[in-house]
């Protein structure tokens, strides 16, 4: 099988993987346990935030873990918004978000704060001009993705934070599909909470995170939550936890490696489409600011879905956009941002990669695009 | 080290880390991305859905995954309670609940359900009688758990769904200490909501369940959920679900055996505090309905802090109560509900045990237990 689908789910690394049984053979007792073995699960816990607080430059006391990605978006926004002042109640968000970020949004405008939505100019880019005009007098949050799961386009989330933080604005980025790959940290984004999810990076699903930055108020989504500092109910999931952070400290040391490995790869599959002339639009990196592992294009003449099928037939797993809306009708919002008509978004397949991948699994991947070029052209 | 806190969190089995293991190799895409790695891992995912149904004797397709427990009785109350009629939002708790349905509640309060409290008896029951009381005219949703995490004492949750029926009032249940332990399922119990975890059960933490009765109408707590039936948004974790139900068919035919061990333990605990005058008072099983694997008890005249503190430095580590509040100062709902005093309440511990407990297990703590009596008379 040629798994091109690294967007949705990454595969789980061996070191990841190996830490998990141990932690769960010998440190599964309760965090919040007040006997030894409790101490020692809550040592391996705060191994882990003090780790991902160096990793994004924040604070260990500030980095919260949650169930899982949709989880920590969720929890991120809501428990700012909840702490922002009654004249602070309006809420700015991108037309791209992840659905996670929609189901926050909706439950804060039945508790009456205002919502509004963010348009990205032609190229799927929140520019500062266009957050600018949408700013109001008591916009409290604005929540931008760092990059979109289903386009791969990158967000200048520093330039945002930094017209932001002129006005006292705060500033949320879901940054899922970008940490480990591009550089992610209160400091370089200027964000001020940031969400990571573990499948994305090869650790095992279920673990997610909000790092919230020093100053930043915050009331819980659920009033006198027991675990994670007030932050979050739950029992800690310390073996994945632990898991999610041997993942991280896997691939921290190769990852500008990785970033190459998977622009090379893009880059060979942009050439094969080239040279064979297939009839394959995609975001251009001369116009699109993307990530390299994910190749977002519209088959000319043929419907994704049918493309992703073919492919799937061949051995070889594509996208169509998110998982998380792969069984929707319609447009997704990151398409219908770009401005395209149903039938041009019903062309769209997305393609994503990453340090598993190899040359032999884009020239599969080529050879079935070709293969249903040929038969397009035999009609 | 004797690990005798069981009701915190279990030990993991061979076969669910096995599976997990597997799973995480071989099944990482995501069950909802339509290529065939998306759809055997969503093979993976039916099959712990009908596995679970079996179980519970409940229906495949309103079995809802979710990231443990918490989350579990959060979403059961939420949906159930957003479905109801506009003349039946009054919902009636149990005081002992666990601090994920105060979340439930504190949240339907705020979206104006009336909420009250259920007292039991002194014994810690909740009898049909003392439901009956409190029953109104509007009362649509009972919440009331299967046995609790502290004190290990069982609710008649049979007779109260009966009762509940005739007013066609629903009944939701919150078995995460009792499955795999009890015969839990809808048809045993009568609930039209059952909750579960699967760290109480061998399995690895991350993975709870709500199973939801054929006819019981629910609003998914997000609007437009993307993921199981509508019902929780968020990637399933397709390899945690598969070790949660690897862990259930290890256990499964085992489950009189494992009750008749601990209930062995449980009595040999008993007959070493009574043949050696140990100052222990405990939960009769005369008097009260209690968990074999859950032993609550009171030293007198010590603190259980200080009782479980020694234990531990003697490498027995046993509780003073839910895992869940252990940093919290002040007596526990639990307690509160049997009319204990804070003096009292200050004495309390909670062993709890199961399937790999032994005989050495429970004697060491007996040791430790005499050796605080004898400290204790020598003062």
């Amino acid at each position: 099988m040629n798994y091109l689908d690294y967007a949705a789910s990454t595969p789980v690394c061996t070191q990841a993987l190996e830490l998990f049984c141990e932690l769960s053979v010998n440190h599964y007792a309760n965090a919040s346990s007040l006997h030894d073995a409790g101490s020692e699960a809550n040592g391996v816990l705060r191994y882990c935030r003090e780790q991902l607080a160096v990793y994004l430059e924040g604070c260990a006391d500030r980095v919260f873990f949650t169930g899982g990605g949709t989880e920590a978006n969720i929890f991120a926004i809501i428990s700012l918004a909840k702490a922002l002042p009654a004249q602070r109640r309006h809420i700015l968000v991108s037309q791209m978000e992840h659905s996670s970020v929609q189901h926050a949004m909706s439950m804060l405008s039945e508790q009456g704060f205002s919502v509004s939505i963010l348009q990205p100019n032609q190229y799927g880019m929140v520019t500062t001009e266009r957050l600018e005009a949408q700013l109001r007098p008591n916009t409290g949050l604005v929540s931008v993705q760092h990059a979109n799961s289903e386009t791969g386009i990158i967000q200048p989330i520093a330039m945002l934070a930094k017209r932001l933080r002129k006005d006292g604005i705060l500033l949320h980025t879901d940054a899922v599909q970008t940490f480990g790959k591009l550089e992610v940290s209160h400091a370089v984004l200027g964000a001020d909470a940031i969400t990571l999810a573990s499948h994305k990076v090869y650790a095992p699903k279920g673990v997610g995170v909000v790092s919230l930055g020093p100053n930043v108020a915050w009331q819980p989504l659920y009033p006198s939550s027991s675990h994670e500092g007030g932050f979050r109910p739950g029992t800690v999931n310390v073996p994945l936890i632990g898991a999610f952070v041997a993942a991280c400290e896997a691939i921290w040391p190769s990852r500008s490696a990785d970033r190459e490995h998977t622009r090379s790869l893009r880059d060979r599959l942009i050439a094969g489409i080239e040279k064979q002339s297939l009839p394959i639009r995609y975001f251009s990196p001369s116009a699109y600011d993307v990530l390299p592992g994910i190749f977002g294009a519209f088959y000319q003449g043929l419907e994704g879905q049918y493309v992703m099928l073919t492919c799937n037939r061949h051995g070889v797993c594509i996208a169509t956009g998110s998982a998380c809306r792969a069984t929707e009708q319609g447009l997704s919002p990151a398409l219908k941002a770009l401005g395209l008509s149903h039938h041009q978004g019903a062309q769209y397949i997305r393609i994503s990669f990453g340090r598993g991948s190899t040359i032999a699994d884009i020239d599969a991947l080529l050879d079935v695009l070709a293969r249903l070029a040929q038969h397009q052209h035999q009609r």
